[in-house]
């Protein structure tokens, strides 16, 4: 056993139907007397509901997919000009990733109150971009200092998105049982994190109205981004970064239907991380857990449904064999790696 | 679901045999240069080895256990002196309380390095006694900035101290499962401590010079310590303060004993918790598992074994009462409690 883990220090206030009454008492606790709301123009009525009473001196509403640089600074411009003290972002990724931004060059303290389950609420990384590149970078100050949970505010996330981020979560849990800096406190969180995620998502599409299955599947998207953001990208996440920037493919089914073939390449040469995400499952076999888990939620099956040319294959190969970990558990070669995008392409059994 | 969890933002650096190594890459990181070295006399070799060639401008030996105000005064003097910019710590639970007794006051972070199971390094509670009175408090900047876990620093203590330490870590992971701000996240870090403690704690007897235990045993007080600290004080604790108050029984033997009793007494009326404590213990109930561990491990039983009276057991049941959670799974009545006590004096199997 050896590891360096940096746990990251944040408060998670976790009550459903309860936004406003939680950040009401976070901002007191806080002394926060200022605040600037971050909440894109969908969101406004949600974000006027929570905020309802609360010291908002801003309302900023320039919320962007990818927080283009002149987007950032025009928003840092708002908080040092009205003089707030606390940053409350309401929305998804690109809301928390624009509060980020903000408190990157001021160090005004975020509380975020997430609409999805993306998890960079729970994570130190940022992320901004100029003429279409994307710079990310790791700085504490961006971390919120606290996460306001609310599973009534997921209600109005469709079906599909929400099975979609969801399998998003699950694979960043799975991945983080093997990326380079695995180790045993995230392997127990992620673990967590599958087995909520595995309760929480066929509730979802059982009860479309209900909070329990939203309830779990926002815990687990939260442990999901804590594993994750120690652990780093293991071999699924490599994967899916070259298909998705060869291929233009959409993310989130990319990862669903990757993740069950990345498991089944890597099970044999980890039987730890194996017997753990099986027990996460309660299942006999991690590889069966999974695929009892997608039959339930009918999740996608094959890469050329979204537009991948079976002749980039042999090209993704390569290149991810490039990019994969060094200590991946199961040696990756381009013949092993084609195997497997074959697999995935055609929605054949992983093996 | 519902809870608030306050997540102790910590670096642990993690590697048996390396403590120097892995000290010198902290100081380095924070950029001290002058550090304040607090290790008991007990500790001076163990601690000049740790921590041969880095920064030291000064090393303070006067550790008393409970910290008393007057050894925290001098201690604070000493690191004003010095212009000390991080405090070392490297011992058990009181050398670890004088480094926070200085942090208190000063901000100075502290570097721990723990030589035992107790766990205080992963806590930002402190505690001071002045004429025999305790006062207890939490603040963030006692918790060490960064832990450094060697787990051969472990190994000069003594098989039965080592076993009793870690069973007062059990204890801490199965009250946390139940006490007042018990929560998913800590129930999490709880059982994989369980799980992590049923494996190191007969290896550490199987294996008197071996490190594979004590690897295992120390990941497992990180985390006991970690959930407890958040989860708080449950009723097995409650019970054991009541005893420990008013008959001196010995601590750790008393965690050892009265355990079993209140797991018997809760599970009933906490069958998830009952379900994830069994699965860390890989047995068919909570129940079983602990005993086949205790078993193992030869384990104390009996109260009556460390000095408290038959006739005490009343007096002690009505205290249990007034003192025990509000929300303990199980009602707690004078009735119950006699019963439970009565078996645990006697050494009577859990029910």
């Amino acid at each position: 056993m050896r590891f360096n883990h940096e746990t990251l220090g944040q408060r998670v206030r976790f009550a459903s139907g309860q936004a406003r009454e939680s950040l009401a008492a976070e901002l007191d606790l806080l002394g926060s007397a200022r605040a600037m709301l971050i909440a894109g123009t969908e969101e406004r009525e949600l974000a006027e509901r929570v905020t309802a009473g609360l010291p908002v001196v801003v309302h900023h509403d320039e919320v962007v997919m990818h927080v283009p640089t002149d987007v950032a600074r025009r928003a840092r411009e708002v908080a040092t000009e009205h003089q707030v003290d606390v940053i409350v972002s309401v929305g998804g990724g690109s809301t928390t990733g624009l509060a980020k931004a903000v408190a990157l060059t001021s160090g005004i303290p975020i509380v975020a109150v997430p609409t999805t389950y993306a998890g960079s609420e729970a994570t130190n990384v940022w992320g901004m971009t100029e003429s279409a590149k994307k710079t990310t970078g790791v700085d504490d100050r961006v971390l919120p200092r606290t996460v306001i949970y609310d599973a009534s505010l997921m209600l109005s996330l469709p079906q599909h998105l929400s099975i979609a981020s969801g399998l998003n979560a699950l694979a960043h849990c799975v991945d983080s049982m093997w990326a380079p800096r695995a180790d045993p406190i995230n392997a127990a969180l992620a673990v967590e994190g599958i087995r909520a995620l595995n309760l929480g998502l066929p509730a979802i599409l059982d009860d479309p109205s209900g909070l329990d299955g939203r309830e779990q599947a926002l815990y687990g998207a939260y442990l999901a981004a804590v594993a994750f953001a120690s652990a780093g990208s293991g071999l699924h996440h490599k994967i899916c970064h070259v298909l998705g920037g060869m291929f233009d493919l959409p993310h989130a089914q990319t990862h669903a239907v990757v993740l069950p073939h990345v498991l089944a390449f890597n099970v044999p040469a980890a039987p730890e991380a194996a017997e753990r995400i099986a027990s996460a499952f309660g299942s006999a076999t991690a590889v069966a857990g999974l695929a009892t888990l997608r039959d339930r939620i009918d999740a996608p099956t094959a890469l050329r449904d979204y537009g991948m040319p079976e002749d980039g294959i042999e090209q993704a190969a390569r290149a991810v064999v490039e990019a994969a970990p060094k200590d991946n558990p199961t040696d990756v070669t381009v013949e092993n790696i084609t195997t497997l995008l074959q697999a995935a392409w055609e929605g054949a059994e992983p093996r």
